[in-house]
């Protein structure tokens, strides 16, 4: 019990100490194969050795640790990110590496019938290239060679940072995930407020929602706001946006599990006495099924319409983004669950992660399971960013349980092992 | 009849002659006091001295033309402006000013039982020192100094321009209208949709809308778009102001002669997957009646207030303008009504206008009417801003009708004398 705090407590430590390797003093701020980076990769890496891992960087800038064993072992992979956005706090990404290398300290180099290696990725946020994902897209042998083309706001592309970085890209197969790989565990922080609002520590995920992003122009007709009558004399794109604007809340809020935000705004050549003629919106709709997110999105832009047309009005619609919602898988999932109600006695809440996450990629290639830790007062991408002591040591201890009954229920790896050739089939099949 | 028909394309000639006067070639473009200016009160002045006008230019720079008369006669008033917003077209303030003088001439040099001054005034859009009104302000004594200090974007000051244009601002207790001024007349297009969509060609002014104009700052929570469940854990301002909006419009679309216009609204930081924390909006609110103008403003703070508490989220609210009514003189309307049905042979309609005009400041001191020409498309500071041949040919008619009545019926005459001095009265004890 008290070895389990004193766990929790190196990891918090050690996330705040990573917090201080940054390129802009006084903040958190380290993006792509920053030059913070390597200093990163210098702290991490030593914590990573001092528990008996090899460690390497691949060609995309992932941090890779890896444990002894036989080379035909199967491979557990526990990772998240060591990016961050610009001023960022201390936990979003490194938390989910920094305690996968505590777990491999806690079982204490034991011979084990499993490989683990951990990843602290180099790209999940997407702050320097606009595109995330970068580190697990190699992972997984899908970095399409377009992206390495992407250039930064210095005109600097992916393979001259990669370059630059140290790193041989002509290497990229080799970052690519072992075939013995068959469960991803990433723990994060919840990024949100419901864990904070129900007492909870941790939460499992059942799946990555998936989002659309939409924006909509509204065109009605500038007029003068003090000679023209209210009525069908005026049309007015702001009031049809007001209008639907509401009715998105309206749905949203009918509809469990769905979130749906218009958080962009903008009335070109606006001005008080003139009445809008133009108003452009951004829409942002995400739900863990994504017939549910189809049937919101389908709904709000007959709204749309209805708003506009009732005013004289008319509304276009462009999809900005499309991205299918990822289920985590339900057999490691239930691996991790038992031995959460093993090392806590209580049944875990079970939620959708709102946001994107490395998990949600390497999905694609292996089983993958995700566990959320409370975030106070809902704040993360922010420097008063934080995780509470027992939550992590919580997390610690379901993590613990989950490689101590892989170590001794030999039934439980194989079952994990053969959903990972189940995964492997489908994938291929998709 | 063939002869008001001369006069009324010689009004819309001369209309257009003069928008080829402008600062910005290619556009009609004349802010106060330009250089065009000159030009456009040597084009204007040529014209008054050829109706028999005697002609200066006033220490304001309006452009003035006052008939032969004995000096203790009473002394009508038509007017309108001659400056122009940018890229205006040829009818806004050009047509009273150009009507009045066709009128004048309408009247054949005929020996009147009163003077005719016809007024362009110097500034009424307010575009070069973001201050509406100047002329007329000086034409009634009200121009404070303070406002002779107003600097224009390249720090010019109202005072220097003054000075700079020629004219002599010392003077300016010259400039003030007779103290035998008993009427003032405007003729305007009507710069809004409302004639046109009635198939008329002209309106009497009843009163010129009273005007609120409002900031509202609706402060909510900026939160993660995905991992912020809908309901109230999410404090999005850009919904509050939504369903604000809505109200706004519903409230003024069940309270006749009310127009109110959000046409403007800004999310500062706002991003498409950022829930809103912060949202600004302009509210414009106008009406005939102040008090009812009153209470849309009181209920649309409260619906404010409403939609951002039950978020969660607070507003505040900040006036920016407040401009009482304005009724035009019911004894002069009704006077100028009646040469109305002697030209037109039918009741004409009456109407408040949403803008305001120069006919607003000179209430103060004489009776004010106002006749407003029906505007093709309701467009106006627009170049392709117009007005139909036989509308202009019936504001003439009816104005030469009201001359020819001031000439023919003494009592008339002698009442509307009457009224202003009883406007007088009272204006002094308000």
């Amino acid at each position: 019990m008290s070895e389990a705090i004193a766990a929790a407590e190196r990891i918090v430590s050690r996330c705040r100490e990573l917090a201080r390797v940054t390129d802009v003093p006084g903040q958190t701020t380290r993006t792509f194969l920053s030059p913070a980076t390597h200093a990163a990769h210098a702290l991490v890496g030593g914590w990573m050795r001092a528990a008996g891992l090899q460690v390497w960087t691949d060609a995309i800038g992932n941090l890779r640790g890896v444990s002894e064993a036989a080379s035909d072992a199967p491979r557990l992979v526990i990772g998240s990110h060591l990016d961050t956005v610009m001023n960022a706090g201390a936990f979003d990404g490194p938390l989910g590496v920094v305690l996968g290398i505590e777990l491999v300290e806690g079982m204490q180099r034991e011979a084990l019938p499993f490989a683990i290696e951990v990843v602290g990725f180099s790209e999940e946020e997407g702050v320097r290239f606009a595109k995330p994902f970068l580190g697990s897209l190699a992972l997984i042998g899908e970095l399409e060679h377009g992206l390495l083309q992407l250039p930064d706001k210095a005109g600097v592309s992916v393979a001259q940072a990669v370059q630059e970085f140290g790193v041989d890209r002509k290497r990229l197969e080799n970052a690519v995930l072992a075939a013995s790989a068959f469960a991803y565990l990433e723990f994060h922080i919840e990024q949100g407020p419901v864990l904070e609002v129900e007492g909870l520590p941790l939460a499992v995920v059942d799946a990555i929602a998936g989002q659309t992003r939409m924006q909509l122009s509204f065109r009605g007709h500038a007029n003068h706001a003090g000679t023209t009558p209210m009525g069908r004399l005026r049309h007015d794109a702001m009031a049809a946006a007001a209008e639907w604007i509401g009715e998105v809340e309206r749905y949203a809020n009918g509809c469990a599990g769905l979130v749906a935000t218009v958080g962009k705004l903008e009335v070109p050549s606006g001005a008080a006495n003139v009445i809008a003629g133009e108003c452009v919106a951004a829409l942002d709709v995400r739900h863990a099924k994504d017939e549910v997110r189809a049937a919101a999105v389908k709904h709000m832009l007959q709204a749309a319409e209805c708003a506009a047309s009732a005013r004289g009005a008319s509304v276009e619609s462009r999809t900005t983004l499309e991205q299918s919602a990822v289920a985590m898988d339900p057999v490691l999932t239930d691996a991790v669950v038992l031995a959460w109600k093993g090392a806590e006695g209580t049944q875990p809440r079970r939620m959708t992660s709102g946001a994107g996450h490395d998990a949600m990629i390497v999905a694609r290639r292996v089983p993958a399971a995700m566990v959320f830790l409370r975030s106070p007062g809902g704040l993360s991408h922010h420097p008063e960013e934080s995780v509470l002591i027992n939550d992590v040591e919580a997390a610690y201890r379901a993590g613990l349980e989950f490689l101590q009954t892989l170590r001794d229920d030999r039934a439980m790896l194989d079952r994990l092992v053969q959903n990972a050739m189940h995964h492997k089939r489908e994938a291929r099949h998709a």
